[in-house]
């Protein structure tokens, strides 16, 4: 059972609380993204829980491989294509931003405390130095409902010696296939995930995770995924995921 | 394509490099344990990767919360008992030691860089701040086939706002099914994780994540996993997985 919960914005955790509604919300990624919240944006507005546009953290630093950056470049490159006429327009590829928080910017609470509220991070930013955990950046492909991240995996991700650990690699087709979902329909929440390894990812190397819409039907949203080398020859992990969609309206209290 | 690697210990990532072979090694927690290596200990011991007896990390420290430290106690009493003589002796249950590292210990080795070798960290135990991220600790009662995980999770393990990233959970199902399937079948990879969510894990509570032995067949061994409310009351989620033996002096070249 959750605890009551104050009144105020922090009332947005009240969403979780049902128990018909598994899984996890996809926030993180999808602030302010006008794609995913275009049709929620007027009602929500003016119960924005956040003070400020928050940083990116999906943009190049120094932690980068040539690899990874050169992978960035290419999908950065569709994002925005040349006409004929030689103005610059929108491409098929969007890159998502991604944030490291968002309970700082909640109001109210009374039963998180406020350590916990003041200092939570998102588990995929929560680590400062660059390059130490997860490098990641998010392309979408809206019209193809399919989405590609280039993840670097940094030293703190090590399962067995010189790898990437299963549940970072969890973490990571959680996200990628969490935004991409939330880029299609729109709020949901993790069911379920199925995850096959099949060949272990070495670590601080750079791979592609590949997510596609399988299919939708009613407030389930049904995706695959694959996790590659960048060369895609290689088939390090595989799968699916079911997402439930939820009513915005439900996490703001109206 | 896995590059070439250098001659001498670092040669135990070899084995990793098996396609046929799927998943992630269980070696964290499972170093130095005596039942998940007595077969292969005489092998091993001169090949032994690391310089001496790492440091536990699965023990009290000041983070935790008096739940976790109650729930902690119930089982370390469950560890030894006391004959109606009033002599001590080992339980029914067994407290699994928790590294942060392994590859620190490993020789040579040129396709990883110098840093990721020496600065390399488990992903559960790479967050040096008690109570920032996972605080866990395993207990397993082999004659049952089953284990029990006291976790509390810290405030970097943000998804949504004041809740546990799916990942997150991910990670620790991956790391208490692994460790029960290392200790029932020696060293095993993971090779399939299937996990559905039901309700979400409030940022700092500390739940318990019951796994056991469902079936083994040859080479495979099938688990079971739920994560509770400590009252057990409240179902957060479930998950199956495989686990697949590999053969450990393939880890040392032998």
């Amino acid at each position: 059972m959750m605890r009551p919960v104050a009144k105020g914005l922090i009332s947005i955790i009240r969403a979780f609380s049902n128990p018909n509604v598994a899984g996890i919300l996809r926030l993180q990624t999808q602030w302010n993204s006008p794609s995913a919240f275009q049709n929620i944006r007027p009602l929500s507005m003016s119960l924005w829980p956040f003070s400020a546009q928050p940083r990116d953290f999906s943009l190049p630093n120094a932690s980068w491989s040539p690899e990874m950056r050169r992978v960035y470049d290419h999908y950065i490159a569709l994002c925005e294509v040349e006409t004929i006429g030689g103005e610059k327009k929108t491409g098929p590829w969007r890159k998502l931003p991604s944030y490291n928080r968002t309970l700082k910017y909640a109001k109210g609470g009374t039963y998180l405390s406020k350590m916990i509220q003041s200092k939570a991070r998102l588990f995929t930013r929560s680590i400062k130095e660059h390059g130490a955990a997860f490098e990641y950046v998010i392309f979408v492909n809206k019209q193809e409902k399919r989405c590609v991240c280039v993840f670097q995996a940094g030293r703190l991700l090590e399962g067995p010696p010189g790898h990437v650990h299963g549940g970072a690699i969890a973490t990571m087709i959680d996200t990628v296939m969490g935004g991409l979902a939330a880029c299609l329909s729109g709020p949901i929440m993790t069911a379920n995930l199925n995850i096959s390894y099949r060949s272990p990812i070495t670590l601080g190397s750079v791979v592609l995770i590949h997510s596609a819409l399988d299919h939708v039907e009613g407030r389930k949203t049904f995706l695959t995924c694959r996790v590659t080398s960048t060369d895609e020859t290689k088939l390090h992990t595989e799968a699916t995921a079911l997402f439930v969609s939820i009513n915005v309206g439900h996490l703001f209290g109206t």
